[in-house]
């Protein structure tokens, strides 16, 4: 019976199309987390569910759960989840694809009168882009798990200035249960957490393979308000030697870091670092040196030596620069993520569903960082399937086939049809 | 009877506190060209001169002259000015120094008696700090010697997007004259321009000397509206040989550039070169690697060769870094201006005035452009003296000590008694 599990890929295709009527802000797809935004693809994902006659249930960080009930229901669960905000101005595939890759897959089971042996519960984390919306990663999935430290509930998310908890409370859900640490998932009632999610780098379209089972998910070290302090001059009457010039000395240090993961690659590191800000403040202008600049610095890798060796370099090479350009640093706190490698046992039937099903797939680290992480963390087995996409992610130009799609159902559905028997 | 023109500085120091009062905008003083803030200055000066009985007069283009008439009105008369404009959240000096000195100079010899052989013209220039608002240099002074070409009436002021003439007409001025290029000022009838400017660098300071002659103007070559264009990707999971990588690049470019100046100096060039904005767009974001960076670049010497080395290493660097990177670099419109040096009888004088008084001065080139340059442009024997100033220029801690602008006032009064008999 289970060699027949067709996951309802049309069911997903329309709800994408739903998602992006409802998100699309003129130039991509923007679902704020714990903003009408993301309210919206919950509330459309929720009517989907119900109308699948799922049991549907929300906890008190916000988190949907809709489970197709097993034969037994005091089995330990299977979970497909995923996150439905996106980053603003994102693309419509990022974390959603996941939560409708699991509503495929159980509303095939339906269709095909399958009933699990455990409950099959398909997960719409909250706020897993909070990384671009609040300075902290999966409070979402955190909450879930019954893990969010009190204190990230008091983080302000970055457009509007409130913190988590008045976002969550704002939403109608209750951040004084999630702060007691009354999660609904755990090691005792989860037999395995998987996300379907789209590459977000070119590694499976360049060697083209439809999908991606992961091995693990790379840590971070993040510095989120950098600042270089110097002083306005005119740009014109101001010798070099009487310079404070923070732009320079900001492009000096950028340079040269990307020197140094240039120079730890050829010695056989994997890693990523990336400036996503680096910019002179309003104050710059014609005519003036820059008094001040500001930056933000990911950096991340499977190894967490290789970020170490980075953020070495980094602080060796400011005091140099701050001495030859008389500026000063200010760095601000870091923000740091472990790594979390993949459980071997659900790679493992993941590549063989996919094997069963004649579809090509690659082993690879994630280069990003996703809730199946926060799982792993908890000591839940957990699991990805990368989809190939083009364009990367977080921008509005994300472009996954759906034929890439529906393979990754398939792959999905005969995993957790097996996992779940 | 002209040893005893003493300047009447009291009357520069009441204005000065009116100007700051009128401008003060909660940070620096803002006094901004063709608006609210440059005309409430206009007209603070307009009445003093007034009070002084002065002849007033207003140009085309709003340039503000203020007459002590001569004994002979149809000689070439003397020209003193500057401008009263500033850059958002400027200082109090810069400009308005100028201005104030030729009032005080004229009150000076009115008080003591003192009939000059030929009018001496107190002017105060509109829109000198153009380059702040407008992506032009000197449209008040070039109106005032009827040399400004028409297309600069249609440039737009950076913040509101009118153009120079809608500004113009805006205040009551008339553009149509200043297309025509009726000019009041020239050669043929102005036997010199003299601008009291405060140093806009610290060398006055550092050397602890009150007054500086200045020799020449730099020339300048910049881009003012050039941008870097790559691609946004996710910064976790884009490997480094698939980016383009915007942000890194402006970097590399601005890092290397700011090398090669380090090396021309080394071998004898007198420049500056400033990446006055070096910036990220609003599109960036925690998990994005930059697509965009856009940056402003200001370069300046009173020799030609030294900047036309700069935009050498620039157009070399360029195609290396967008090969290397994946990125394109789009420069934009090239502004430029020549370099214009003082007139030799003027500074003769000016050093002669500074002598007979005792005043300690030194010879040096100027390192931001001035009005000056105009004139000396259109063959008016041109001379600029500097006041010493602390925190540089184009902020709001300008600090020039008022005994030091004495000091300049009066070598500006001995030099006009004596060109004007």
């Amino acid at each position: 019976m289970r060699a027949n599990l067709t996951p309802d890929v049309a069911l997903a295709a329309s709800l994408f199309e739903g998602l992006h009527e409802r998100s699309y802000d003129g130039v991509g797809v923007t679902r704020d987390a714990y903003g009408p935004g993301e309210q919206a693809a919950h509330d459309l994902v929720r009517a989907a569910a119900e109308g699948l006659r799922l049991e549907t249930d929300i906890d008190a960080a916000g988190n949907l759960y809709m489970t197709l009930p097993g034969s037994d229901r005091a089995a330990k669960r299977i979970v497909l989840g995923s996150h439905l905000d996106s980053v603003a101005r994102g693309g419509n595939y990022d974390g959603a694809a996941g939560v409708l890759a699991g509503l495929a897959a159980v509303a095939g089971m339906q269709e095909a009168g399958f009933t699990p042996a455990r409950d099959i519960t398909v997960l719409a984390v909250r706020a897993e882009e909070a990384g671009s919306w609040f300075p902290t990663s999966y409070p979402g999935s955190r909450a879930a798990l019954g893990r969010l430290p009190a204190e990230v509930l008091e983080v302000r998310r970055m457009d509007t200035g409130r913190t988590l908890a008045e976002h969550m409370r704002g939403q109608g859900f209750d951040p004084d249960a999630v702060r007691a640490g009354t999660g609904r998932l755990g090691p005792a009632n989860t037999a395995a957490y998987v996300e379907v999610h789209i590459e977000q780098g070119p590694v499976l379209d360049t060697a083209e393979i439809p999908v991606g089972i992961v091995t693990g998910i790379p840590g971070s070290r993040r510095l989120r308000d950098a600042r270089v302090l110097g002083a306005y001059n005119h740009s014109g009457a101001t010798p070099r030697r009487y310079r404070a010039d923070a732009a320079i000395a900001l492009a000096e240090l950028a340079h040269r870091l990307d020197d140094h993961w240039a120079a730890l690659e050829t010695q056989g590191h994997a890693l990523v670092a990336t400036f996503c800000v680096l910019a002179t403040t309003a104050e710059a202008g014609f005519t003036k040196i820059p008094g001040e600049a500001r930056f933000q610095l990911d950096m991340r890798s499977v190894q967490p030596a290789s970020v170490d060796a980075m953020m070495t370099e980094l602080h060796r090479l400011i005091p140099r620069i701050e001495a030859r350009r008389g500026v000063r640093f200010e760095l601000g706190a870091e923000t740091t993520s472990r790594a979390a490698p993949m459980d071997a046992a659900v790679q493992a039937g993941l590549a063989a569903a996919a094997g069963g099903l004649g579809i090509p797939f690659r082993s690879m680290p994630s280069g990003g960082g996703h809730d199946a992480a926060a799982f792993a963390e908890a000591g839940v087995p957990a699991g990805m399937l990368f989809v190939r996409n083009q364009n990367g992610s977080h921008n509005p130009n994300e472009a996954m086939r759906m034929e890439d799609f529906a393979a990754a159902c398939a792959v999905l559905t005969r995993w957790a049809a097996a996992a779940a028997g």
